[in-house]
């Protein structure tokens, strides 16, 4: 997991949560570092596709949609 | 930002990436931190409503959609 447990818990306290159980954290952390993978999995074939081999803001923005 | 440069790096290179500019890296942590944060405002907003002080797995659930 490349987002850990703290950091999900740092962004559900400034937004508000008084308290949290382990299950919505582990949710959270979960979806949180799957929706990273594919955005960079998308990116990385946006690249190619273009022909490039440096991943540029343009495949991140087309990859974020 | 929650989500560090470093993070975001790791998830590229994990995901193939030989090469990436400064900008996409800036490009995708904003974008990651942004969506966490919505995530999270959301989830609040959820267990609000059903009337709870924790934020449990279904008000996740609700909210990564």
């Amino acid at each position: 997991m490349y987002i850990s447990e703290g950091t999900i818990k740092r962004i559900l306290k400034e937004a508000g949560a008084p308290r949290m159980s382990a299950a919505a954290i582990t949710e959270f952390q979960k979806y949180m570092n799957r929706r990273a993978f594919d955005v960079a999995q998308k990116a990385v074939k946006f690249s190619r596709h273009a022909k490039r081999k440096t991943i540029d803001i343009s495949d991140i923005q087309l990859a974020c949609h």
